[in-house]
């Protein structure tokens, strides 16, 4: 099969692209993501359409945030988007004339890392996307591993403090509520409160108060050696890397991959990520250890892989 | 293939049985284990020899508690048995001169309850094993999942409490500390402490003194009404439940298989796992929820599972 | 000294009491609580004016929800109200030309019920007010203990789960986030989501809608057997239980004293938060055990104990 | 009053002292500590006859571990010793012919560094003692507080991780279990474990094994810059300031004073301490923060304490 296209269906924008078989992309657009749900369909396939415009495409491979179901057809349940048992292979595929395959986003990411970035050459690799919240997707013997129904690779939503945080999903003590960016940003604000003389480079970045911390106020503090904006991320990782600790009980993978928008801090994160997965590696002395490596494919790895994955049939 | 024979090697007792094509034992044999590495190896070569008299017989799988390599040939680290990187395939084969194949214990038992037991028509199934402590067992695909290292699927030592309980493996807060038969004694120990008057039945089946409390006493009390032993099994059940929910999220199978001398209690055991399980799954009004089935070869399911996957080769 | 007069904060209304010697409240006036800083002191100085009519009145006594500083003077933080070193005393002295002591308001019920309530006869009590949020007052030695800057007692604020519930105080995982009428809500919530099945009755005493669930429902579900309801207030006892044992490790008075909304429901909660108190109590076969009585002034503990703190001078 | 004498009974060695007004000790002797409670109570009155030889003596008072009635008279449960409501006052007062007061060894210690140690001039004084385990004492407008059962100010058995740690109580999650000598040494030994090449220094100091690491090694270490030594005393300070930032939301004192050997170490362990107070006092803005005080005493405090004590009688 040759070219296919991907669709990311993001919060304010729905990005398509044209790729091939090697995963590069040879053409995108972008469009605003609109407020209904039968409007997000529409704008899909038009952006499906102009995308293709001179291209010869054979499939159209979608990623969305929620839950999709075992015959990647339809969205059981979408946060973000008001779609409930939404049939959008079917709706999609009745206006662009063209097979569709729907994924989750973080699957779809998983697979592109996997395919085309970090994790080529690994036939097991756990991925996570740490951006607002948390997702993640299992490769295992060489394939996508979706789960019985369709919604496996929940990292986000497991407990890791009982009686913990609220989390979106009704649960409490979810992880991304304490490995993600807005974890992050509630780590800054805290500790900027509690000791504001100790945030001072990270507030200057601001408009000066505590409520106006942003994540990217926090990297470039803590560059600048900004005590809170450091300790911040060492708590991001204490968390972040407890909890690759816990993957690696339970998938043993050759390699973690990290991607989202925290991770293109690079080795500002990933150092005390790998630091503290290692020191909560159960057995490490016994079992060879998993590699943690950052994406390679920043923000586009949903468009990509999803196109792969419809490339796959 | 025809014959092949499980060994099962436990703390007191080796097994070794001949299986059949359909997971039936043909015949056993059992010695009590020895306290060196090498006497152990001994009386695995003594019980297949034994066992195998007038079979014709084409394999040994033998499962072992620990970290097994990824050739299924070394156990890594045992935490019973003093083996460290132990060439326990070769070393066997050199003695039966039969192929043979190692896993560990856990895995064994579900591979056999998905070829032969509960598991049975399930492509995606999830294996606990609730004995002394918490193993486990992962089926996607229809295929046992060992991870890239041969050590995926140690669910015991995934963390649930932060800072939590100390546990062998030198982490703390795993969950195995939780939810195994060990866990079942301490909650029934610290109840019938700090209220001795709602633990007279229990009291009773033992010693009469709170440290004689022993595991079956447990299950004797709760099925007499002992509020102490149904409140015992409620935490058990409590956490079992929450940590079933947290793989649901993580591998979406069909059905989780809980197994181990714990489940032997049955519905006394499962309903309060179940409803646990219901009340801690994430999204669960969205999705498909996974059965949480009763292992259907008690004592059984390693020796029959290490035997299948000697026959698989 | 004779009369005086006690006065309430609350976030909707402000009640005002003449008091006398034995605790009886002569008579009272209410007014809505005004938005403005400025005009709940107006409110108040009205208040006292009109209910002070036809008695002779030595002294105000107010009770205010917020820190108070060691001179009873000054409101140094009140969370509903938008004080902040508000000097309440004088403010209140200039209009009603009586000399006015100012206490935090759950202190003062915990004085009216050591005074006139469940605490009679006691030397040395703790006093917990569980209504939306969690408040507290000690007594030792027969005097209330305020701390050495007057913000002693603010039991709602000790961290009973690290990394655990937000607070609307900026910390994480306070008592009051656990045990409190906001956290029964919540646990009823939740349960009546994951298994609308079991809250029948909770669900038809209010609109039908999980998130139409309120306190009141809660008790009365309670009481007709709603499975939902019974395990909320359960949950609610097991961590108000598990801080009074702390509690008791710390202060070891000879009696709780359990008052607020919540507590309403007498023995309803009363006799869970019991189980759950001497479940975890520490070394409780070697030591006296404090009782956990129910309050017995309701919501005029605190209006009585701000009268008599200014009989006190 | 003129001379006392304070007896301090350890699991190794009772020390006697004759004590003047000012809290000098004149003379001291120190015998070992007899395996039987009734080898005790002699060796504590041979102690007294040798130490107050050549002086004239009033008054003993005899500093314990464990629980202590309200009359200063009765041990209700001595861990160490084998003492069950053990008459230790009688006893005494018949073999030296002395009135003698008894009292918790960390109440003691309090009450010496409140009379003559770091504590002076304040009238509202939290004491801890991280030694081994974890103590404390209660100094509340000048005063001893005892509680009414004499058991107050068991702050080591406050339960800061709700299904943590095992204590030897019998409860779980106790504090002592998260900040004492103990719980840095587990620290220290967990993260050599897993990093020993960030624990060079501090595995030098020993014998070269993990099992070999003690207390000192760690505090020798940590000042030559041993990473795992300098993150387990901030392990040790995040979990001691925590704990005293819920005391001060208790009991709101103008100070509080840190013993034990642990802080020895003085603002090693003392500075990160008092950083982690202030980073989770509740409504730090809002309100005048309490010193955190190295003790002066030493481990005199506790003998010197319980002779001003008997001298108050």
């Amino acid at each position: 099969m040759g070219l296919t296209i991907g669709v990311d269906i993001g919060g304010t924008k729905i990005a398509a692209g044209v790729v091939d078989e090697e995963g590069s992309i040879l053409a995108t657009c972008k469009v605003p993501t609109p407020d209904t749900p039968e409007g997000v369909i529409d704008a899909i396939a038009d952006a499906v359409r102009t995308v293709s415009e001179g291209f010869e495409v054979e499939a159209v491979g979608i990623g969305a945030a929620g839950y999709v179901d075992d015959k990647r057809a339809t969205v059981l349940f979408a946060p973000n988007i008001n779609w409930r048992h939404e049939a959008l292979k079917d709706k999609v595929e009745q206006r662009v004339g063209l097979p569709v395959v729907v994924e989750n986003d973080a699957n779809a990411a998983a697979w592109g890392e996997y395919r085309f970035g970090a994790g080529q050459g690994h036939d097991d690799v756990i991925c996570i996307t740490l951006g607002t919240g948390l997702g993640g997707g299992i490769i295992i013997g060489n394939k996508l591993r979706r789960g019985r129904f369709g919604v496996a690779a929940e990292f986000g939503h497991i407990r890791v403090v009982p009686d913990g945080l609220l989390c979106g999903c009704g649960s409490q003590g979810c992880w991304e509520q304490y490995a993600s960016g807005r974890a992050l940003v509630r780590y800054a604000k805290q500790r900027a409160q509690a000791t504001p003389e100790n945030a001072e480079i990270l507030l200057g970045l601001g408009d000066g108060t505590v409520e106006g911390i942003e994540g990217k106020h926090i990297s470039d503090a803590a560059r600048q050696g900004d005590p809170v904006a450091i300790d911040s991320f060492r708590e991001l990782a204490r968390w972040a890397g407890a909890g690759l600790a816990d993957l690696a009980s339970l998938f043993d993978p050759s390699a973690f991959i990290v991607g989202g928008g925290v991770s293109d801090e690079g080795d500002l994160v990933l150092d005390p990520i790998r630091k503290s997965f290692r020191r909560w590696l159960v057995g490490g002395q016994w079992r060879p250890h998993a590699q943690v490596l950052a994406a390679q494919l920043g923000g586009k790895a949903g468009l990509v892989g999803a196109a792969d994955l419809a490339r796959q049939g």
